[in-house]
């Protein structure tokens, strides 16, 4: 890229020159209305997302590259509708931008966007670009599902297996690498890249959905009503944010296998027991799935997506959340809400 | 209200509290998981819009109250629906927000989203609360419409009338009003009110589809396919803007008539021919909708709807958009976009 392209700015060109460079990142029937048209499957229900990410807050103009900040922000509305059940349709951006944001750093942007919807068949239908003091990325995503899969929180019913579809801890270890690279120095290459690509291109487990619906189809009985019950949310706060978050809103509690919580295996070389434990149960943004249902299609579930994809609890009667310890090295400990949440006083 | 409470600021109560407080003015139903789902009609296709608006750029916290920016922020998204020809099924709202925000601005914005969107019967189905060094308001609306209803901008076709659903200036008349409160001395309290209300109080023009489709519905030769077309967008970015837009997604032209411009009534009382004029095709923000259709059917349509709707001009094969006056007091003029438009720079 050459200097004066580069050093080129958003005030340089306006909102419409803004628009017109951004138009090669959409579908060109859905320029140029008031609003998009978006097909969708008949005797489905529509499920909409959104997310709001901050200069200075969730990501840095400065430290992260607008092809990471626009995958990141992609990635984490699609999980939003992977835990839902929902298969994407489409997503809107809307832009707040300073003037003298780097026409080429909003270009890596939609850059990034792009490179994580197209993973899921999924196009930017629209948007909106105003004039901000603050960089601010506004998404929403929408997706559909049949009424019959929608995935919630409050349904977890006692003797569930609490199930994860991949490792927990990655994507916080890989932030802190980024932030302090003198750290894990025992760590190879490969595994350091692995946690920072966690970090800055994580998946959202659509791809789960399709599995999930054969094993739960095959487990099914033909006698009962046809809804298929299956609790769940992202684990985009954390392993322990999400598991007790439906354990709230189900009214129930549930025992937590303190080993069988998937860890990177690069976690061995560098940390702790307890401090992968402390990244996988509050580090957050690592997109898995944690879902609830019943323990046979739980254990066919996880062994058919393999990668890490565990059972690590039960749901229970009880109106705790316990971290369990099968080994009976560490003692019964409360997992509680609020540590990996955002304040607005810090 | 208890000064104690209108201090309170949102740093006080964090995410937490503010999102608890903010519950009511959203269906329970919908609260409580990673996304909304919301029904919609089958054969209906769906349609999504979305709008950022920046505190200081689009409204200003300190000289507009919150139940005037949630208003007129839920009725610019509800007005790109009706432009679309679609019902609106829900809006998103994601807010970026200072710690220092007093807590019963942000309930008062939630309260004046709430009241516009009520008319349609139209609720808030999720959000986000994020810390933002800039208040911020990030609206995503999605409706449906059926498919054989879709209006478009680039479907205008030579001979049609142009039609607008009421009278222009209003909106930025108002404004100026509220930034001027020395002007318009000769306005009585009910016309200067009126004004004042067309730019607080916007409504969405989504009460004269239904009109719409009955008459094209009469007006339709059974033996044409039965897709109704018609053109046409809303008149947020000013009535000169939108039949430019329009005329180039269509590749046509159009003459507009001077002297069928609906205006105000106060205007008389106020501003010369040329200043009233100067507000209704430049103004903006009067959402009224600017349709293209067959003279027959568009003339029945202004009549029934009344109200200061009306037949402005019609669609040429030319590549210009004159503005014509039959009295000829005044030369033909072109109408260029680019009046009404934000830029990064100013």
């Amino acid at each position: 890229m050459n200097s004066e392209l580069s050093s080129l700015q958003v005030r340089d060109i306006g909102e419409q020159g803004l628009l017109k460079r951004l138009q090669r990142f959409c579908p060109p029937e859905i320029i140029g209305d008031d609003a998009a048209v978006v097909p969708t499957e008949p005797g489905q229900s529509l499920v909409v997302t959104t997310d709001v990410l901050i200069d200075g807050v969730h990501f840095s103009e400065i430290t992260t590259s607008g092809e990471d900040a626009g995958w990141r922000s992609a990635a984490a509305n699609l999980s939003d509708l992977a835990a839902m059940g929902a298969s994407p349709l489409g997503i809107t951006v809307g832009l707040g931008l300073p003037g003298d944001v780097s026409v080429s750093w909003v270009e890596q942007l939609y850059q990034g966007m792009t490179q994580c919807l197209q993973q899921y068949n999924t196009p930017i239908v629209g948007g909106d670009i105003v004039r901000s003091p603050t960089t601010t990325i506004a998404i929403s995503a929408f997706g559909q599902v049949s009424p019959l899969r929608v995935i919630r929180r409050n349904t977890a019913k006692v003797g569930d297996a609490i199930i994860v579809t991949g490792v927990h801890g990655a994507s916080s270890a890989g932030l802190k690498l980024l932030l302090h690279p003198e750290l894990g120095q025992n760590l190879s290459e490969s595994d350091r890249a692995t946690l920072i690509q966690a970090h800055q291109r994580p998946l959202p487990r659509l791809d789960v959905l399709p599995i999930l619906w054969e094993i739960l189809e095959a487990h099914h009985d033909a006698s009962l009503p046809s809804q298929i019950r299956i609790a769940g949310m992202d684990s985009s706060d954390g392993l322990a944010d999400a598991v007790v978050q439906i354990c709230r809103a189900s009214g129930v509690g549930a025992v937590v296998e303190r080993i069988s919580i998937p860890l990177p295996t690069a976690f061995n070389q560098w940390l702790t027991k307890e401090q992968a434990l402390e990244y996988a149960l509050y580090g957050g943004e690592d997109f898995e799935l944690v879902l609830c249902l019943p323990k046979e299609p739980a254990y066919a579930f996880v062994q058919q997506i393999g990668n890490g994809a565990a059972v690590v609890g039960t749901i229970t009667g009880e109106s705790t959340v316990i971290l369990h310890d099968q080994t009976q090295e560490y003692p019964d400990q409360d997992l509680q809400l609020g540590r990996g949440f955002q304040h607005f006083d810090h």
